[in-house]
């Protein structure tokens, strides 16, 4: 199977997870709910649960094992575009070419359906532990307190970047922001990927270096489509950072260094999964497919 | 030990622990922790997390094991705070006569000092749980479980409450916003108390139906306050509710009404905790003062 393929594969497991578990309120009106299915089911790539999914795969066969905390992740991982998009942060109008949660509803509705999709990717993990088998427990417990360190992280990180917004930035804070912000999540995803799998620490030290190389590239990226990418192809408006003198790499480094950084830092880390052969060609690919994305 | 002493001893605890808690996160700028801390250390009246230890103490003696959850119940109840507040939703300027989180920091800060509030719970939860006798585990987890499914309760409640702002509503509706927006967190915190206490069903049938009861005399008793409270002790403007066209009992069946209602309902909440004598008297006092507050 190509990696298109198997991409697109991936994607059709982690809608149909987030559809069967996107929480029924009890609640009489059902626009919260409605609101939350919106983001969640408005055609995200579903990078991060793809890849504890591809990471677990490294190990095991049996994937289905780790089906909650991938939706988990982006249960989160939406919830903080819904909060970032909002008027007080970002600011922002489109999202996947969509109206962002405030626009399509209101904004009172976007703080409470955000506020609500991080609440439910812990009642997800919730009802995991609550039937997991005791053997499994330590290894699961380790997975949601790095779920919740990480979570924090982010938030930080994009606290620092709306912080900075506009102003002149240290490369100290700029690497901040990326290490947090973006990065956090994905080194949980294949952490937690590795760790649901039983992987020794070796493999474990290898595989954060490998999701901590491609968060970094992933940031990069971001900054060089906001600056140059097509504004159809990404469903939001080009040039926004500039605009809002929003500190990237881009603005920091410009745009030919960017490119070159982001070139070195994939390679380094498809270095990381070499020694798994062909088992880590998905992973290898969707490294590839982050430097050369075009939205 | 009087109930004001004995309540004073509680607070004192509480504050003890949350200053313990707060994380202090890795992040370069600190003023998000500032801003968490502006919020949760403001001088509230604690009554989440002594609800927790009051309970647990109806059982046990050993109440510092459920500091953890007393600590977390505070920070949900805080994140909720913050945000409710925000422009967005009930756009409020004073909290416990201080300006609100986004009026004393900015909107965008309040906005993520509340995600990290509402994640923090977990954070220490999530520590608690790696850190348990293998024992305890099923009903932390239990505990865990009823937590997320409670924050979820709470965040429809306030969805609800905002939906029809300025709306007729039907008492249905009004209900459910009682029994979810505040009901919801009063009931998990006796919940867990009791079931941290290894409780047995019957007593937690009991315990259960008297949290019930003070979580709607406490909403009764909020829209009584809003519609004649003192400013000055409230630390907030009254008559903002029928400003705004507020949904209460008040402006749905009229002060005198309302008032009856309260007296009834805390008595059938004492009722229930009356078997347990002596050892249940700061909770039959927490029933009363909830009726007799003043802020």
């Amino acid at each position: 199977m190509d990696f298109r393929e198997n991409l697109k594969k991936y994607q059709k497991i982690v809608n149909n997870e987030l559809e069967k578990y996107l929480r029924k309120q009890e609640c009489p009106e059902k626009i919260l709910n409605n609101s939350m299915e919106y983001s969640l089911m408005s055609g995200g790539k579903r990078l991060r649960p793809i890849l504890v999914m591809a990471t677990y795969e490294l190990f095991k066969n049996d994937v289905e094992k780790c089906f909650p905390y991938a939706v988990a992740i982006e249960m989160v991982h939406n919830f903080s575009l819904i909060h970032d998009d909002l008027p007080g942060i970002d600011d922002d109008d489109f999202r996947h070419g969509k109206p962002t949660n405030h626009k399509q509803f209101n904004e009172a509705t976007a703080i409470l359906a955000g506020d609500g999709l991080l609440n439910n990717a812990y009642i997800v993990i919730s009802e995991d532990l609550k039937k997991s088998k005791k053997e499994d427990l330590d290894k699961k417990l380790q997975v949601f307190s790095e779920f919740t360190t990480s979570v924090d992280r982010m938030i930080a990180g994009e606290y620092v970047d709306t912080e900075y917004e506009g102003k002149e930035i240290q490369a100290e804070y700029l690497d901040y922001i990326h290490r947090n912000k973006t990065g956090a999540l994905l080194r949980l995803c294949v952490r937690m990927g590795a760790i649901l799998a039983d992987c020794n620490r070796e493999d474990l030290d290898k595989l954060t270096t490998y999701a901590e190389k491609i968060g970094l590239a992933f940031q990069i990226k971001d900054d060089i489509l906001s600056e140059e990418g097509n504004e159809e192809i990404l469903g939001k408006p080009v040039g926004n950072d500039k605009e809002k003198k929003k500190c990237t790499y881009v603005s920091k480094y410009g745009l030919k260094e960017a490119k070159k950084k982001l070139e070195v830092i994939i390679q380094y880390a498809i270095k990381q999964i070499q020694s798994y052969g062909e088992k880590a060609e998905f992973l290898k690919e969707l490294a590839l497919y982050i430097q050369n994305r075009n939205k």
